[in-house]
């Protein structure tokens, strides 16, 4: 864990990892899930996927914007990414997204805990 | 039909068409269509209320911002709306989102045969 | 300060104060500011009005899909409305503004209290 | 200009422009304009910037979502661009947005033009 400022790359790398998420969890629910069905459109599922496609965006938009506040930003959507995640792999089938999730909510965390 | 140049009323009032109308697709289809399940989460319905959702904040912000092209937004968000409206109604139980999908085309569709 | 797990008029309203300041916040900064200039269009109050515009229309997209961590961006969203209106304030002539930040900061606030 | 239709190639290609083209202007408005001040804060140019990122945001959300009505926001996104493209080039210093918003042009009017 990095505790010193964040360095360009580091913001760059984050930004990359929220769009990139951001993509395959919307491309995911409003694809694969809607014509797979069963547990694909649970409510809970689908409404993680959609809460974590709009997190990761807004994430990267407060980095794009070198807002002061994009490490609150980054820690709520750490979590968020982290429960899609687990919610992702339990149902199965979306290993894309589990992936996706996952590096987000590393990158986020590390952001978040960078010293401002 | 008004070809006046858009009033600051006229403004005003499609703005808040948009983000009702944003708000009860938004509000329908993750509460009311998760929760129904069948023709509710169809690939073809749940997208239009989704994409109704989204182009509708995107028409509000457009006139929030004073944006040359929000007519151009209007224009489409008005097309988006109706089809949404016909789907809705086609499936039923929706009627508050038929109303506000109904009500939002005829604001769009005003703001977008104004003179600019 | 209610502490019992939000009610149905809770949520609603709360919804309504994030719509709001996201439609005041980005209206002004885009109207008002860009046209007066100067302070208006420094870098520290521009990001954060264009940031509090932001974190608002995510929280009330949050609330509207019934998320379960919609407390959680709720919490991140008061914090950004007090600091824009605090900003808003110093520089002056922007009173809207500073009400319906300080509105959406409390019922934020409460939001994120509430049991879940 | 190609006439069939869209390939999954395609359709990913067009994302990745209109995602790049947001975060390009994003980024450039709310770090360069901002910071640079005169003629980057003007009302006009910041507008564009601020919607063109927008629209690109909207764009790229209507295509990952395989909406019905992609190719509508595809085709005013790329009015948008062009005259962002040409407006930054008229006050210069933005080559990067420039390049960003052009390509992103040439790749919304492609999309617009295939036969769904």
């Amino acid at each position: 864990m990095n505790h010193s400022a964040p360095t360009q790359n580091g913001l760059q790398s984050c930004i990359e990892a929220c769009s990139h998420c951001h993509q395959v969890c919307l491309q995911t629910a409003m694809n694969h899930c809607l014509e797979a069905g069963g547990k694909h459109v649970e409510a809970e599922h689908f409404r993680l996927m959609m809460n974590c496609a709009e997190i990761c965006q807004t994430s990267a938009n407060f980095q794009l914007s070198n807002s002061k506040f994009h490490q609150r930003v980054c820690e709520v959507c750490a979590e968020i990414c982290e429960a899609c995640a687990a919610n992702c792999e339990k149902i199965g089938g979306m290993d894309e997204c589990v992936k996706a999730c996952r590096a987000c909510a590393e990158s986020c965390r590390q952001m978040a805990s960078m010293k401002s």
